[in-house]
């Protein structure tokens, strides 16, 4: 294993976020599962866009978000993921890149827009999201660059990646290329939903070693083995994974490796503005420790407090230098 | 003088804002004068935007930011103002009619993208705006409905309609009809860099009757009147516009007509964060109260209260019902 030239490299889908803030009766009206990610086609996208009030756009995709927060906290990562050559797509490429991230796919020349999300933000903070996939749909194998993954410490992957067909294969060439350089491979289970999707894929992702580092929320946690009860998930996942890591809210997190099972609890926050992002940004608090050698607790501790600064405002990218933030707290940075 | 089926409708340069958190020693390396508004080229939106950080993306342009301010309390209104037929350009239209605004104008098929401007927004608070207004200039008297003008009780137009040439002619050509359809015109001096570049022609319009009130800021003021003697440039307002409003930061709003000067507060606030649409959303207010008769002390107070929601968050938007907020202030609505 030679040294590493990324931290980490996230693959992902790479998502234009169009968030506005409404009501449960919009939620309702429109037939949304709260909190969720509903998949979404262009004339479904048209008609939510349509019935929608006036929105803030923001750069997002969770696994971009995630390699953002790390850039914020002083890691150094690149990104995989595909918009198309468009306006948004631009708009996309420039947030990335100028928040420090190697982004090394080229852009789609044809085919559908750059993937958007319509999120809606309710008042008490939860939001829900419904992603138009476009051009993300078209990663491919061929966009997976063999000597990045090699050169990363960790690969970072999202569960969301099931849903666009030849992502997958793009997935598992990334898990291989890694594993073979002696690397390690994340793979956060993205939502309840998801997971319901490819429940049996991912359980024999963790099974047969394809990835070697879990996260998850406890939804993701109850709908991956089925069972409402905490403590037996927990079981099974350390059964299942060398390293999972659950985020609980308010409850704060539960870390479950060979060594045991450290619970770390949330960082305070004064307002719930937006939760978009909470997960995205724990896991980019967590693999910063991971990546700095600072201990699960230590590293549970950056997560909450890279969670805790995103939810306290709209949208899922960090709006101060992580940083500053972990120093005045006096986390290892 | 029939009844009127618009209450403001607004001319303006439609403009897509991409706002960005920054410190005053990018604007110094940038050669940008802090609190202005810099028309820029293509190459140097280029420049840039290439230097600047991630941002968040949001509807804006003056007048718009005015009209939506005026909807959110509650006023019936219209927009012209031109964008392109392209992705920012159907992000732009959904926004101003999903914020309830009759949005006329048709999207340029072919020529420049949908005008934007990078705003730079300092740790004070200050924004420094640098806009391409792309396919803003091709505004032009065609797209004036001279029967939405006769229809509408106050048309309201910026000062940056000086910049396009022939949005000027737009500007004129409506002015004509609101006078003739016994309407009231109001323009905003915009910016003094702008006053600076057109004060003789904004004077002109101003003694010749072209508008009968005009919106400006202490230094907007000063500017058009080559003075920094406030006292005195007010007088001199006073002898060339029936009803000129001047907005002095947190020194609140200076009312001067026929009846007299009122000087109305500034509305506290706990966090100044983005200056960027104060002026624009203090003049939403004080049309309102214009509308709805409240008197020119009320219309200052809607006027502070509109401003004062605009600055303690990112972007020139309201987030919330401006007629909510005037009902719990005890203000008209």
């Amino acid at each position: 294993m030679t040294s590493a030239k990324y931290d980490v490299l996230a693959i992902g889908n790479a998502i234009f976020d169009v968030l506005v803030q409404t009501d449960d009766a919009f939620l309702a009206a429109h037939q949304m599962n709260k909190g969720g990610m509903a998949l979404i086609d262009e004339a479904r996208a048209k008609a939510i866009y349509d019935a929608m009030g006036p929105a803030t756009e923001m750069s997002g995709g969770s696994a971009a978000n995630t390699v953002v927060g790390l850039a914020s906290l002083g890691a150094s990562v690149a990104y995989v993921g595909k918009v198309k050559d468009d306006q948004i797509g631009a708009l996309y490429t420039h947030d990335i890149r100028s928040a420090g991230v190697s982004y090394l796919t080229k852009p789609a020349a044809a085919g559908p827009a750059t993937g958007c999300s319509y999120i809606l933000v309710t008042p008490d903070g939860e939001r829900t999201m419904n992603t138009y996939l476009g051009a993300a749909q078209d990663l491919t194998p061929e966009d997976i660059d063999p000597a990045a993954i090699a050169a990363s410490q960790y690969v970072y992957l999202e569960g969301y990646l099931w849903d666009p067909a030849s992502a997958k294969e793009a997935f598992i060439k990334a898990s291989k290329i890694a594993h073979d350089a002696g690397r390690k491979v994340a793979l956060t289970l993205s939502d309840s939903f998801c997971v319901g999707r490819y429940r049996s894929e991912f359980l024999d992702l963790m099974r047969n070693g394809t990835v070697d580092i879990i996260f998850a929320n406890e939804s993701e946690l109850s709908s991956l083995y089925e069972t409402e009860d905490f403590d037996a998930a927990l079981g099974q996942l350390r059964n299942d994974t060398r390293l999972g890591i659950v985020t609980r809210s308010e409850k704060g997190c539960v870390v479950a490796s060979s060594d045991g099972v450290v619970a770390v609890p949330a960082h305070k926050i004064e307002k719930l503005v937006d939760t978009t992002g909470a997960g995205d940004l724990f896991a980019a608090g967590f693999l910063f420790g991971l990546v700095r050698n600072a201990g699960y607790e230590n590293a549970g501790k950056l997560g909450a407090l890279a969670a805790a600064e995103v939810i306290q405002h709209i949208g899922a990218r960090p709006q101060v230098s992580l940083k500053d933030l972990a120093q005045k707290h006096g986390l290892p940075v």
